[in-house]
């Protein structure tokens, strides 16, 4: 199979990347990310999520950061909602899209969202039907799709069966999560050809982590066999939270680096992208995760 | 072409990794470190570089090292030979196998070794025959093969003609290098497929630099080529000369993670392979540049 002419990058860094973050990050800061990240020609900005603020402390302004975005035209903001009383939220500060979040492992599914897979979807149903009515789009998240830190190895027959349920239920696109970052590119296209039986590639979002190095390979094969949307996270945001020091989601910029290179279009500005970086690793106080973005810096200031 | 089922790595850390680290290192542990790899099962490990100790003085040890290394039957011990100097001093020194070492770029060859590329393959030439009167095997390196720090990007005609020259020469292996780290799959199969057309492809080798985090990817692309050897540094030792603290050479735990993870069979033991990169950084007093060796560390003291 050719390649996919044309990819879409799903930036996750500013709710999953930062939620991840050990310091607190102000609304401000929030909102200059994703400004600067639809400047740099992101299509697709994951921007809050609607959850419990007894539970996630780092989300607590999401109806704020909604707010306060600058909405550009032909740009998602999506945002995560657990359930119903996170959709009503989310609908009221006026999003266009927002995702659900399961698992393919039923350890993780208990201690992430504290709820069987099975439960887990029945709670999403009625999230999923009150989107569409309103013509909100939604996604479906599937964690652990390659390893599970509890589980270890997870069987591509019980991620296939996940997304299939997210699918049917209305989801418009699955984004496969490699939580743990163990996947290489043979367990990548084990797990795909699975999914793929039950969900058409071109409904399929591949969202991997670097904390074996992977992701980058990963996502080349996943391109491969048809793969066009892939989730990262400008700089690297977010660590890893199961593996102390290591690495989380992969960084956008090595990925646009790697796209571009490949051949496929983007709709994104890889300078202005690194500038994004550098704006929020700056605040962080902390070098990027991303090597292309070092490396290009690098080269800027020589 | 399906994917080879073996694949060997050139364990380069102690030679170019360590060459291009600021400390000086002592010659007990140059020769721990490589004797640890030897364990580890590295079926051929640069252990020194015969050069002018004004130019290299952290390769003047190098007849010692060989000397006090234990030479473990069926290990290869190559070392760098730039003339026949070299090559008279690493062959009282005993070695089994040199490697010459020329570029593809014109400038980046003035610079590094002070002549032109065809002065440096006529120096080349007589050395390559003296090894092979003696029985010792030659590998010839290609330094800039996808893109120059002085001249930027590199024709893979430009690459095909030296690494014919070497091989017609007389070098058992061409080894292919990223020096700068820029390739991604695109560039490095044109590369590749340029180069195939002179030298068969089971005598060429993947030298790939983690600059811009394309290293893997490109592993895995040249792997669907049918390349079958691959260098790489234990810790990802060396860092990068032309980018401050950009990555250098791409760590051998994660090419062995992903080589074992697509069902390629190496030589190799990572849990012992990590143990020797834990050793070398725990001397160095600095983290692992390998993201497989941070991820596996963190969960064995997990």
């Amino acid at each position: 199979m050719p390649f996919p002419e044309r990819v879409r990058i799903v930036e996750v860094g500013p709710r999953d990347g930062l939620q991840n973050e050990k310091q607190t990050i102000a609304t401000d800061v929030k909102v200059a990310l994703i400004d600067r990240l639809a400047d740099a020609g992101l299509p697709s900005i994951e921007a809050a999520a609607f959850v419990s603020p007894k539970w996630v402390p780092q989300m607590a302004d999401a109806a704020e950061v909604m707010t306060r975005i600058r909405r550009k035209p032909g740009v998602d903001y999506p945002v995560l909602v657990p359930n119903m009383k996170g959709f009503e939220a989310a609908a009221a500060a006026g999003v266009n899209e927002i995702a659900v979040f399961g698992a393919a492992s039923e350890t993780f599914s208990q201690k992430n969202i504290n709820s069987s897979i099975a439960q887990s979807l029945e709670r999403f149903r009625p999230v999923v039907a009150a989107a569409r009515d309103r013509n909100i789009r939604v996604r479906g998240y599937i964690s652990c799709v390659l390893g599970c830190p509890y589980e270890g190895e997870i069987a591509p027959a019980a991620v296939a069966r996940v997304a299939d349920a997210l699918f049917r239920m209305g989801c418009y696109e699955i984004s496969l999560g490699d939580t743990i970052g163990v996947g290489t590119p043979g367990s990548t296209l084990a797990m795909l050809d699975a999914v793929a039986q039950h969900v058409p590639v071109d409904r399929l979002a591949g969202h991997f982590h670097d904390t074996y190095g992977q992701a980058l390979a990963n996502i080349y094969a996943s391109l491969g066999r048809g793969v066009a949307v892939f989730d990262s996270s400008v700089a690297g945001l977010g660590g890893c939270p199961y593996a102390k020091g290591a690495t989380g989601n992969v960084a956008t910029e090595d990925v646009v680096y790697l796209l571009h290179g490949v051949g496929c279009t983007t709709s994104i500005d890889l300078d202005r992208l690194i500038d994004a970086g550098e704006y929020i690793c700056a605040v962080l106080g902390r070098p990027s995760n991303s090597k292309a973005a070092r490396a290009m810096l690098a080269r800027r200031s020589a």
